[in-house]
């Protein structure tokens, strides 16, 4: 039953639900003699962090992460580290109200089938809350990647509802997804999606969107075959994300229209390297890195917490309507853009331990 | 390193190469006193063989499965089960010619970069033939979630390049699919897309298509929190099929463009069980089936190998050009949709193990 | 590299160091519904802690324990377990002489070899104080076993140094072993091995142990074949302990002079239930539990840490001399039957969930 | 339930049962471009192999091994690799009449309590015949670690029965072992064990016997802290051969009875390495290993199997008696030999590639 656990050599465990005292992860692998504050990881929080603007959820936390164990004298020891961030805006009256019936397409229903129980203030173990811990996790994975191996992460927002931003990713700066309340490089494309969730807010909807991800200077090499590919393990990463419905990397869908003989990229040398003409392949060939940027998809669904009236059911099979109190995301995937950053991080860190 | 194993509790450890001797897998955890025969896989074994119409690969292989362990008096006992197939058709000396040279957009260069050897006969374990033991394992849970849970499998091509089927998987029977040359249940579809094949065949091309699985009368319950989510383990078991660059579930990246009043699906009560009115939620929940049908796509590019003329270069960097032999498959979607039913056989049956 | 972990189903992760901020564990894999509250786990954080007599190390340490996740409204949710001490008598002074050195038999130096970094605050995570969240986790395990399947525990010291108790452990009740400072159950042995251990504090040297541990009314069944072996894990779970040595089950080393005739143990049927006559297999028979008592001992090597001069080298290599401060421990053995029977409830626990 | 896997970076999974069709293992993360063939492999599984001597089973197989997997032109390639044994000897009528009745002290019960069937035809997968994939695999396992690491193992018999050979480990060599048929180094102790076992095969009875285990030239920093302790991973392997009934390592069972001012081991400068001037340590501190020699020991019970009438009952409860059939092994220890050092070594290769 366990399932609490991403990685084999870069291993998380996370814990934690979204009202009870404290969220947070145990980082098992860890390479030793490594700097590490809580510094390095602040940064990522506060990115993923609630109320962080008017676009976000209303609940107020600092998510101020503690490193409890497994760095001493400000380097890693190669023991295990727990990352923990206490929850302050707890408001478990809030739920009271949605104690005895299944929000519709919550988690709601299934905990409750698969555990007879389930804590139901604001979704509990199933909260997009849980996120935190892999953030400050995939913060360490992140750190460690650009120290020594100069890999380098983009992560933005390519589209919000019908709102799809022309994007080239090789152009993309950091500092134009930093610049944006959407996290979308384009200023244009950033203010029609701001109007768009501002407008779905008003309506008290939800929107979904989709996170287009980008890794550079990956080292060659990384994934195992067959089972462990690495876009295996991204694909898991991605899809074990709530809200995420689907994930594509290199031409994705669209490679499924393509003739061979289009998508196929060329080798040739270039600066004493190996390298491919066109990179359709998106970074990986038979599961394994060829030093190509990674790029991919993810697509988010609308949050499922509207505040408007839905027919659900209660415990007891009775008909009802459920209304949110108004705290709710109307496009989760804004602060997502951290937390598919992260989990990018935090996968392709667990495969540079498997390849050394 | 060991990335040959997929599942947690029904285990399956893959080996052997395209040309190899062998190829087969070891499950572990299969339940005992369950009646397996080989002739309970070979059918399946069948679907993906190769040569089975001139759609697909010459390579003749009949693809034969011996169980060599676990199973005693026609039951199994609960030991690790050996399934093996010899290869029979073997042609190394087709190979001779790629031998030094890297295939765009094949495992070569990648597998080279990684291990500093490869084995270049076809493939070698990179290839496709890899997936026979996948479907052998399938088989086994097929047939015990088809027996015990009464768990029904269909699976079919939805689209072959730019020809996509429109098809309401709520009406497809098992048998139209079985009637179709590349496994479309729609007869119409299935002709052009024939039409398309051969077309691409007969230019020396290779084309991408896509795989639309469903999963009906699932268990409630199945799928752990967090990152063993069912649809994070179904996405991994699809990505780690060879030539698959996108899967996606439910409504997919469709469901980033709507709204939450528009994607969540109403709860109520029907013949006394919890149901949804609509199923955009694809049967999983917070990573937990809801005992609604499980529905995916699988997004397969073209074939690497094609009969065409391409640059690339040799192993010592020298530009050369390449061109396949001529057994290439011209769609390798379609002996995958075998595979594809196997993966999602294999990723089910681990996960009613882990939630009992 | 990561080895914090124990267990497949009931999966415990240990953090934390000697003298760093905290100590605990993530558990994953606990049964939904259960009742559990701090005071179910903290009785056996007693029997463990530092200071509790004036034959342990004079270390004060209230060892708090904090459930911070994975608890709601008194009930376990089958979410993962934050179980949380901190540590309060943190007295990273007193170690600043033994900074540069490897104490002889310490795990100093191993570490320093393997990760170019220590903590030698008290030894840092190669401290005994880890098994502060062995322990919580296994009064956990415990009240399962016996509320659900009425599995009872009996750990005992059975030697100190030379002093061995001649016990029969079916006559062993538990106020018997609480009765004793030195958790023997034969109140001369106790008296005799509490002699001992003064005499050799007042030497400033320590002393090895035994531990025999019991578990009785054991389900049939548990443990899998072959590498997974019940006796096992058993085995791995208390070499898995700092200090230990040796473990054997059943006759032990004294069944490598038996004959068959004599070891066997016959089988006859009492009270409706398959039992044996004799019980020398010690409970399992091809690595499985078949019902009868589990029994077996963990040899303990005298602490380390001793108050006399002892030659060692620096980290430069150069000759030194160490003594230690006064507070060591000088039968580890006695804190450790708490740890010992911990870990065996934990091995049990896990063996139980892979059963099911 | 899976639990015939042992390893995490250097992994083995075994299959096949004592006269069904085949046995073997699959070895997942073999390095890639290291020289194997099926001749590195024969030596080691012609030492454990029934009927080589007077002393053993009168069982006869040729334990040829077939490489089928993995090994491309005489190097590995980092795919998996299956080592495949045909059964040969396989007479299943020799068992018919234990088909239906425990034999004392072996499997049969705990295996029909766990999974309601059994294969009873010679143990089935219970049988010591699965070690032979063991023994494969360590040879693999062995080859490594002697041509990229100088490793060195023996292993050899120390005592059968009351007999027990006085060896000091440090002046044994290899062809003392192999000039014994008892693979003890000592002559007159060996011929004393001969005597033993002789007499008591006579007598149609069995005897029990300790294996020592010497690992030599080992690297520094092997083995994982806590859970994952060389020590306590070596422990698991020991245990997890049939009729293991201990283990201990260093100074073992008598360290429980020193005090540290005798056991601990002063650290020193020698050829400008980090020494011990004793090892009573055994090699590994703190779970790790620190350089010195690894050496330990493995109780064997006596085998179950003897000539004897044995009161027993059958499946259905009725008291019958038991006698076998003239075949067994008198003294099992003496071919564990070769598994004791195959389990060693695959122990210490995982831990090489878990350290790197």
């Amino acid at each position: 039953m366990p399932g609490n656990t991403f990685g084999q050599l870069f291993k998380i465990t996370t814990f934690g639900e979204s009202h009870g005292l404290a969220v947070g992860c145990v980082i098992d692998g860890m390479p030793s003699n490594f700097e590490l504050s809580e510094s390095d990881i602040q940064p990522d929080l506060d990115k993923r962090k609630p109320g962080q603007s008017h676009l976000t959820t209303a609940r107020q936390e600092k998510d101020q992460v503690k490193i409890k164990s497994g760095v001493f004298e400000g380097k890693t020891t190669g023991a295990p580290i727990l990352l923990l961030v206490n929850n302050e805006d707890k408001r478990s009256e809030d739920y009271l109200d949605i104690k005895d019936l299944f929000r519709p397409s919550h988690a709601d229903f299934t905990y409750q089938a698969k555990y007879g129980i389930r804590d139901w203030q604001g979704g509990g173990r199933a909260s997009a809350r849980e996120t935190v811990a892999r953030v400050a996790a995939g913060a360490v994975a992140k750190k460690f990647l650009q120290e020594k191996l100069s890999v380098e992460f983009l992560t933005f927002i390519e589209s919000v509802g019908e709102v799809k931003a022309s994007i080239n990713y090789q152009e993309v700066k950091a500092s134009d997804i930093e610049a944006s309340l959407v996290r979308c490089p384009s200023p244009e494309d950033s203010q029609r999606m701001i109007e768009l969730i501002e407008k779905t807010k008003a309506e008290g909807d939800s929107i979904g969107g989709v996170v287009f991800g980008v890794i550079k200077k990956m080292p060659k090499g990384l994934g195992e075959p067959v089972f462990d590919k690495l876009s295996a393990d991204l694909a898991k990463a991605m899809l074990s994300i709530g809200a995420v419905k689907g994930f594509e990397y290199g031409r994705g869908f669209l490679a499924s229209t393509m003739k061979g003989s289009e998508h196929n990229d060329e080798f040739y040398i270039k600066d004493s390297q190996v390298r491919t003409k066109t990179n359709n392949s998106g970074g990986i060939q038979g599961g394994i890195s060829n030093g190509e940027d990674i790029y991919f998809r993810v697509a988010f669904k609308p949050t499922a917490t509207i505040a408007k009236n839905q027919n659900t059911i209660g415990l007891d099979g009775q008909a009802v309507v459920v209304k949110a109190s108004g705290r709710h995301d109307p496009c989760v995937a804004i602060r997502a853009v951290a937390v598919v950053e992260a989990m990018g991080a935090i996968t392709v860190m667990d495969h540079y331990l498997r390849n050394k």
